[in-house]
This record gives structure tokens, sequence and C-alpha cells, in this order.
């Protein structure tokens, strides 16, 4: 895989590239002298090749993902005729279409994952499904470039009719980002080649005395920056820049609107921004980061208050039982949350990306890889299981791709060393700024166990510094020892501990972090949370399930003591740290606490009196609805 | 008047009745021995136009009502096309037909507002207004009965295609009612006669062995007991059984779905029940109120949850910002209640009727009596105004039937002698079960004073129970005092003081009630409330309204103190009881309070010392938005 330089998953930026390439280096030199560059980034990708998952916690999804999420994903999308669609424009086969008009977008989604699962599972049965694919895919491209087979039927003299609310660009950018993994991911070009003959189309079609109007789901913007990074065309650039200024007319100062776009359209702009250092992409982003994790963020790092139009509610509103805080949404915010790190080079975005990695999203798929929720309440009162198929599939599509690509998150580069962000067993093997080559091997736990060792890999010594980053929960437990010495606070750098020192080969920097259960608190102006908490261990949240609790109604569920056992139970859940606690609940499970309505203080001494004390057993949030249907909550409320 | 028993709108009941009728006494013989005695109803209604209202809370209300409110609604149904409608119908008036398919059902409502409204206000300019509408609904009946000008024109083929969808029953349903209330306001007939030729079509229509099937917004179903009830047509009181039956197989054990329909649901089931006493229908109102006000019923008396699907939602779930709480479903939930009363004669039902009525109700309209709110949150940041229109416009047309008929939701009659249920300057002229006129005259500045002086008027003696509800908000404060003597607990009953004894012309009863402010807290499993208080005094509901808070954002709103200074201003919102207390907000009102998650009592010591003392003004809940675009909110955080 020596050849492929493997970004992420609508990676934020291109490094130096030896892959070869569709385009001539003529082609780029005018305007990028051979390589994208991403001056703007502070950090720099490093690609998914790079990294190699050791035995740990994200090793077991995406072992469940390559094993049964994307096999079983692409057997429904064949028989959900998503495939048919193609050879249905391609002439190839006499069927009607079928699905939503952004079918197409599944199986590009799956094509990016299956290509990302092939640089941690180089299988040929995978690589041949997908050329197959491809294949089909490229063959049902028009003369012209455009290619979406919603248009190509009855309704092929109506492209574009409805950019608002048919999703034609939506469906190209994901085209784009599947082409572009897939050709980081085995460095061959059919597909790439087949996206940029629809890119040049449009470059062609869209812009400044051209058609101006973009699509109603952005998508589009992030994927034209990355097939520039791809190929250096500086077109594909300055499209997605037309595209992003007829969006933000719609920007007000705060996020809004429908989650996974606004999110979406954010990503776009920091990688435009990372190419192009415009301001006012750099001022759209900070300002719409601020707002979201400050009013509009929930503690599993979910977005998306509400059903109605999948928005985004107002300040503070979230909803536990009605959140929507769609699977997509918490994916996006990990993309969103990881540019930002990129830009700025400070923790407190990695510590977003981390929370909603282990809750948000990783709730949204099932221990087996293989089914997948939509919406993610952080309560159920009713029974909600996931699917194994949705009418509108994007999340699990979005699902494989996101963990496909996983290893892409974990580290990064700059000029003065490695960042380590992220903390799992798993080894990266690749070259400081300079051209040194390094690696870094993580041997831990994590996040059942605080202990992390690091151990460096050179040939020879050489002076950098590795950052690793402190994670906000962890504060003031955090410890990170080298060499026999802790480290003082003199080492930190936004956020993260910098040691910087001539390292030898097999020097070991050793990080502890405590990890008991800790007890959350919400800004009271989420009204649904005050007086009620939440329980955190490490970055993992945690619920109370009706499985683990039989004695209570979870509605009912209060929490009666601060303090938990925390045993790492190899047999339930995949393997997952239990904790065990004090709960409370009415004497009567279903019947009358007290009025609905009552005055204040009124035998309040009575009705505590007259609770149940229960045990109280707790579960990863993101593990619950394993175990058949099932009462969930995630806050609770309790009493200082 | 006296020839025109009138009831209430929708009423839950007939009492003996001279009013001359379009039905011979032969053909109610049969089946009611010449009268509709609602034998099952514990209390007996007391007709609007028996109560004569003082001057006092309610009056000041209906007065806006008639000064402003119908003649406003009138001249908008009309510039809406509205009539025009029946014009068209008729082929009065070329025109094309306007507005949605139910808009026959605004125009049948405000029929049935202005009918009673003649009986407080005998205007004759209104009576003539009422007359003209009702000659143009009349034109335009067809032969056969049926009356619906979405289907007599190009759709005249068309009738009952999709009742689940298209109202045709409902709009039924209001003509009726509105004809029931033109004959007990006026005596006449002519609006009577067209209504009964209408359900003599339906009875032809539907029922076994016929068309089974029913409207998917009920409304029929008490309005066809209504009509019963004024013509002792046993056939249409079938026709209504035969309704509910073939709704009730949706029923669960709870209440759910769409809140006004659910509730207008239970108003055909309670008349059903009243008039035949069908233990199905006791069974389903008894069980679906316990569910409705322990779970499912805001502080202000409103329900419905969610805008999607205009429903209720999962129990505990009351969100406030969001709310939905349709004055229509608070108008619905006062007729619910007033029935519930009816049936069991126990004041928790009075307790709640006068719950919406003071609050949920009455915020939906302006204090002008012209502009109305649909959606009823309780908390609100943006700045919702209250609208002179809706495209949908059903809770304008409910709101000023229900205040023009609200004189007959006061007082009861049973054997035993007569009830009080609401508190109110107001005469009630009628007489007991066996006769024997009497009057009772109320004299209160309530809810703003709690003393209420009730006077005895009679020809000569008599033995009979006055009944005095207790408002369980009082308790233990409610004192009644007669004759100098205070009564003792052995006199209650179903939550009113039970006063038997010979009462004598000009006998005064004295009750006293404490109207300090009272912190009212919830449930905890209303989430959203958890941690946060209400005020009430009295009856009445409280918020922070902006306009009163310069200093504060209403969001970041807390009380810091349980006291509060009470004092009647006569200048503010047509004369208010404010309360004057003491708050708490952020130092820095647009700033970051703390982050929005962080480890629980980590500097919460901190975050109080740093937030502001500010004063706190509350006004009712009922008057906010009457000074322009505001923030408000109900329920405010609270630490004991």
């Amino acid at each position: 895989m020596a050849i492929a330089i493997a970004l992420l998953a609508g990676g934020a930026c291109g490094a130096a590239s030896t892959a070869r390439s569709i385009v001539s280096q003529e082609s780029r030199m005018p305007t990028n002298a051979g390589v994208i560059a991403s001056e703007k980034l502070k950090l720099k990708p490093i690609p998914v090749s790079a990294v190699k998952m050791g035995d740990g916690f994200w090793k077991a999804r995406m072992d469940a993902n390559h094993e049964r999420g994307l096999p079983a994903l692409l057997k429904r999308l064949e028989d959900h005729g998503v495939i048919d669609n193609f050879m249905l424009a391609s002439g190839r086969k006499k069927v009607e279409r079928k699905g939503p008009y952004f079918s197409d977008s599944d199986l590009f989604k799956w094509m990016e994952g299956a290509a990302w699962d092939l640089i941690s599972y180089p299988d040929p049965k995978r690589k041949a499904q997908l050329n197959r694919v491809i294949d089909e895919v490229v063959a049902a491209q028009q003369p012209d470039g455009y290619l979406n087979t919603f248009f190509q039927g009855e309704l092929a003299n109506q492209r574009f009719r409805n950019l608002p609310l048919e999703h034609e660009l939506y469906c190209a950018g994901h085209l784009f980002q599947a082409a572009v993994a897939h050709h980081r991911a085995t460095g061959e070009d059919k597909l790439l080649e087949c996206a940029c003959r629809y890119a040049d189309y449009l470059t062609t079609a869209f812009g400044p005395g051209k058609r101006q109007e973009t699509d109603g789901h952005p998508e589009i913007e992030m994927a034209l920056v990355e097939i520039y990074r791809a190929t250096g065309k500086r077109e594909y650039l300055n499209l997605a820049g037309f595209y992003l200024s007829t969006l933000e007319p719609e920007y007000g100062p705060k996020l809004k609107g429908h989650a996974v776009r606004a999110l979406y359209t954010l990503c776009g702009e920091a990688d435009y921004y990372a190419e192009t250092g415009r301001e006012v992409s750099k001022e759209i982003i900070d300002r719409q980061w601020k707002d979201l994790v400050s009013t509009k963020m929930y503690v599993t790092g979910g977005v998306g208050a509400r059903g109605q139009g999948e928005a985004i509610g107002e300040p503070y509103e979230l909803p536990n039982e009605q959140a929507y805080s769609e699977t997509c949404a918490a994916i996006a915010s990990v993309m969103f949350n990881y540019r930002m790190l990129a830009v700025h080079g400070e923790s407190k975005y990695a510590d977003e990306m981390e929370r909603a990695l282990y809750n948000g999203m990783l709730a949204g798929v099932s221990l087996s890889g293989d089914a997948w929720f939509y919406v993610n309440p952080l309560a159920e009162h009713g029974g909600r299981q996931r699917q194994e198929w949705w009418g509108c599939t994007c999340c699990p599509t979005n699902m494989v791709r996101m963990l496909a690509s996983l290893p892409g998150y974990m580290y990064s580069v700059s000029d003065e060393g490695v960042w380590v962000h992220l903390f799992d067993d798993s080894k990266v093997t690749y070259h400081l700024a300079d051209g040194t080559p390094f690696t870094l091997k993580q041997k831990t736990k994590y996040p059942w166990d605080g202990s992390v060792e690091i151990t460096v890999g050179l040939d020879a010594p050489k002076e950098f510094t590795v950052f690793i980053r402190r994670p906000s929960w962890s504060s003031p437990s955090f410890v990170v020892g080298f060499d026999g010495l802790k480290l003082g606070e003199a080492c930190r750098s936004n956020g993260y501990e910098a040691i910087r020192r001539t390292w030898k080969p097999g020097d070991v920097i050793k990080v502890e972090m405590d990890m008991s259960a800790r007890l959350i608190e919400c800004d009271p102006r989420v009204r649904e949370n005050l007086g009620s908490v939440a329980v955190q261990r490490g970055p993992v949240v945690y619920c109370a399930e009706s499985v683990d609790n039989p004695t209570a109604v979870i509605r009912d569920l209060e929490i009666a003591s601060n303090e938990f056992e925390s045993v790492f139970d190899a047999g339930t859940l995949g393997g997952v740290v239990k904790l065990t606690g004090r709960g409370r609940t009415p004497m009567d499970p279903n019947g009358d606490r007290a009025p609905l309505y009552r005055q204040l203080g009124r035998a309040l001494g009575e009705d505590y009196a007259r609770m149940h004390q229960v045990p109280l057993v707790l579960i990863p949030y993101y593990a619950w609805a394993n175990r058949g249907p099932s009462q969930m909550t995630v806050w609770m409320p309790y009493r200082q």
C-alpha cells in the first residue's frame, strides 16, 4: 500500500503524494507546485494507510464493520435495486428504477467505505465486489460526464430541475469522495477519472455567468475540495467556493436548520479555508462551532433536537426522549471537529470529536455491525431497535465509511512534531514534516483503562515534539510520565502535553488518566437536564437500560449516590466496564408518586421516605439496545 | 329570554325545557316522556341565560369578545370568502370557493358564539348579522339535507369521499351545535330545522347496514347528542353511539393522538354516557381523564406536546418552549372537565376546568379580544405574537363561542341543591330540582382577591344544600363562614363545602381563600421541569415576561426567593395582580455561565457567587404578549 496516500473520508487535507495521478504535473504546476499543501492547516493529516489498529476498542468495531456491516449493506443495496438503477441507466438491465431520488449516494458511500476498508483489510473478495460496483457506476455515466440514475431515464431532460429538493449535487459529492478514497486506497484511477468527468461538467454548468444555484443538501463543497486535493485542478476548488458563497446568504450568526446539512456546510467551509485561507470561511466555522458546543450539542456529541426538518433547535433545546440526534449528524460532527482540530491545533476540538465518536456516533450501529439507528434518543421508554435498512438509508452508509476511515483520525503531524489525538491500541508509521520516518506505538486498553504506553520508533535520535492530548474530562488527574519523570504544567500547549526532546528509538511515554465514573451536570438553561446528572467514565457516557435494572421503571429511576463500582465484564456487550451504584424509584413502579403539579415542598420528605432503594447498573450508552427491546435513560435526577 | 333554556356550547346535558320545539310532543314521547333528563348526570347544568355576569373578571373578557372579537372575526370570515362560499353553493353569487375544506365549520362556530352572545348582550345589530348569516347558510342546503360548501360545486358527486381527512362530519357537527345554541338563545327554529334536515340525512346514510365509517376529526358525536337533547329524536343519539363505536377500536388505554380530536371524542363519550348510562363510555372517560391530568397536561391546563400531528406526546412529555398546547385543546379540556364534573359531582374536575380557563385557554386571546394564539408555549425566547387570523382559524372561532357561553359553566343544580363551581361576580336566577325559584349572588374581586360573598335569594325559607367548591390550590386555607360560624370538615363532600339548612332570603355565605403566591413543583418525571418551579396565585399561573424584567435574559432567569409581594395594578394589562420578588441571572447576560456539560459541583459555588441578583416581576401567564414582542417563561430554576 506504499503508493497510496490515504486521507480521511472527506479528509481535511492532502499531503505530499507519491500516488500516480490521472492529472499531469503540468496541469498542477501553476497553482500548486506539484502538491496540495493545505497550508492553512496547523496540523496535517496522517493517511489512513499509515495507521494500523492493534487489538483495541476501535479495531473490534472495524472488524464488525468489515465482516458484517459492509457485506450486509451491499446485499441490501442490491436487494433494493440501488445497483440495478445504474444498470438501467447504462442499458445493461431492463428494470424499473427503485428507491428515493438520492439512492445513488448510498451506493457511493458504501463504495467509499469499501475503499477505506481495503486499507485495513486487503481482502480480494471485497476488492472484486468494489470493482464490480465501480464498473456498473462508470458504465452508467453520460458522455458529457453527468451521472445520476434518477435523471437518466424518463427524466433525462430534467437535470437540475429542483436543486433545493432533489439532491443531484449531493449525490455527485458522494461520488467524488468515493472516487478519492478509492484512488488513495488503491492508487487506481478508474473511479477518479469518472468523478473528474462529472466535476468537469459541473464547472461548465455552474458558476458566475452560468447557473447560479447550489444543492439543498450540502456535500458537494467538501467533495470538490477533496477532488481538487487529489488532482490539483483549481477549477474544482473554485467551484466549491462558488457553491459555498451561494449557501452563505442563508447563514445567520447561529447554527440552524437541518443538522447534517448545517454541519456538512461547515466541513466544506473548513476545507475551503484550509486551501485558500479565506477569512470569511474561518469566521463562519469558528462562530458556529462555538454555538454548536455551547448551546446545541448533546452530552453524547449528538446534534439535532427535532424530528421536524431533522433540525437543530433553539439554543438549549436538547430534549432527551424526543431527541433526533441523527447518526449522520454525529458523524458530521466528528468530521467537522477533526477539521477544526487541523485548523487550530487545539485539544478542545479533539475532545468534541472523541465525545461524538464514543457516544453519539457509535450508538448508531449495533455491536454486530450490521444494524443501525437513524435517530438516537437519550431516553427511550418504548423499545426502539436498530434496523437492517431504512427507507432513507443515509446513516448506515455513512457509518460504514466512517468506521473504515477511523485510523485517519488518530494522529497528525506539524512542523513541530507528532500529535496524538485519540487513545487506542495502534501503531502509526509515517514521517515528520522534514521527511524523517518515525513510528509511534500505543499500547492501551483505553477507554476501559486509563493507562497508555507510547513507544517511539526512529532510525536514529531526532529532536521533535510529541504532543499528547489531555482530554478535558481527565482534568486534573491526567499525568504524563517520561523517563521516570512527570511533566509539569509548563509543557502544556493548547490542551496537549508538548514533550520536546531528542527522542531515541524505543523511548516510552506513559500516560495515566483517572477513569473514575463522574457525575456530569448540564447548563441549567437546558431545562430538561436541570436537577439531573449523566454519568461519564473516561470519554464514555453511560446509561441505565431496563435489561440491567429489572426492579425499576427506567423513567422513574433516580441516582441516589455518586459512588460507583467499575468492573470490566468481558462477557457483556462485547466487553464493557459496567458501573454499579445505588438508585431510587417510587414505591409503586406504575403508580402515582404525587399529583403532576403541587405546592413545592409539601410532603417532599414523605415522598423520599417512601421511595425504594434499588441497585443501579449502568452500561455505555453506545451499547444500549443490543439485547432486544428495552428502555433506557442517560440523564437521571440526582439530589446533592 | 324566558322561553329559552340556554345550555352550554356543546353542553353536557339538557334540562326540562319550556322552549317551543320543532318536534311535536308525540315524536318525543316514546323514549323521553317529553323531556331529556340526562339522567346519568349527578349535576344538571344551568342555562347560560340563567346567569348574569357582574362587573368581574370574566365579564371584561366577554365584553371584549362581544365588542371586538365577534365583529372582527365576522369581518375576517367575510374577507376570506367563508360566507361567499355559501352564496356560491346557493347560486346567489358567482365566486371561486376559498379557504380550506373545513372552512364552513369556522362560520358555524362564529354563529354559535354570536348566538350565546345574544343572551348576555341582546344587541339588535348582532342579531341582524347572525340572521343574515343564517339565511345564507340555510339557502345553501341541498334538497336532501346535505350541506358542505366544499362538496357542493365541482365536487358535488364526491360527498364523504375521504372522511378520515376531509372533515365533512366535523363541519356538520359545528352546524348542529350552532343551531342548538341559536334555538336556545332565541327560541327560533330556522337554523335548528336546517340542522335536523342534515342530521336526518346522516341517519339515512350512516350506521349498521349502511356506511360504516366516521370522521377523522371527532365533533359530530357530541353535536348529535346535543341536537337529540334539543329535539328528543332518538335516532340522533343512536347515530352518535354508532360514530363513537366506530372510533373506539382506535382507543388504547391511554390518551393519545391529535389533542383536540382526542378530547372532543371524550366529550362525545361523556355526552353519550349522560343520556344512555353506557358503561363502556364511562370507563373510557374515567381512564383517559386520569391519564390526562396525571401525565399529559401542562400546569396551565394546556394539552398537546407536539406540533407534529398536533399531538399528545408520551407520558410526561411536556416541553415548555416547544409546547404545542393548542388553544382549541385547552377549550376542549374545559368542555371535557365540565362534562366530567356533571357526571361525577367532584371538585377535582372543576379544579381542572378552572386551571384551563384562567391559563391555557385565556392565553389564547388578546386582552383586546380580537387576536388569538394557535400555539401556547410556556416559554418563548423569540417574540411570538397573537394574530388576527390563521389559515386554519379554528382557535379564534372556538374562543368566541367559549367566552360567550361561559356563564353556563359556573353553577349547577342537583336533587340536593345548588352548586357553585367558579367564583366570579355574578348572579344566577334559576330553580331547584323541585321547581322552587332561587337566586345566588356572588360579590367578589376573584381571582385578585380571595373573598367571596354569596347572598341567597328565595321567595320563602327553604331547606336545600349550597355546595361551594374548595379549590385544591387553596387547601388548607379555605374558610367558609356562615352566620358568624365557621364550618368544619364534616361538611365537606367531594371537594365541596356542603351547607345544608333551611335558607332564608338574604342569607349570606362568606368564603375566604388565602391568595398568597405559591411555588409549584412538578412530578420529576417531567424532566423539563425538574429543579424548576412555577408560581401560582389563586387559580392564576404566573410568568416572567421580558417587558417587566429588562435587566435579565428571560431564558437565564432563576427564582432566588420564595417570597413575593402582590400588588393589584389597575393600569397594567387590564388590571392584574403583579408579583414582585427576587431573581438571579448570570453576570454576563449573553455570556457563558459554564461549559454546556461539566463535572457536577465543580465550581458550582463560584457560579452562584458571580450571579446577579435582579428584581423579578411576574404577571399572569394569560396576559403575556399584550405589549409587543417579548420573551417569557413560566418555569424557572429554584434551589431550595
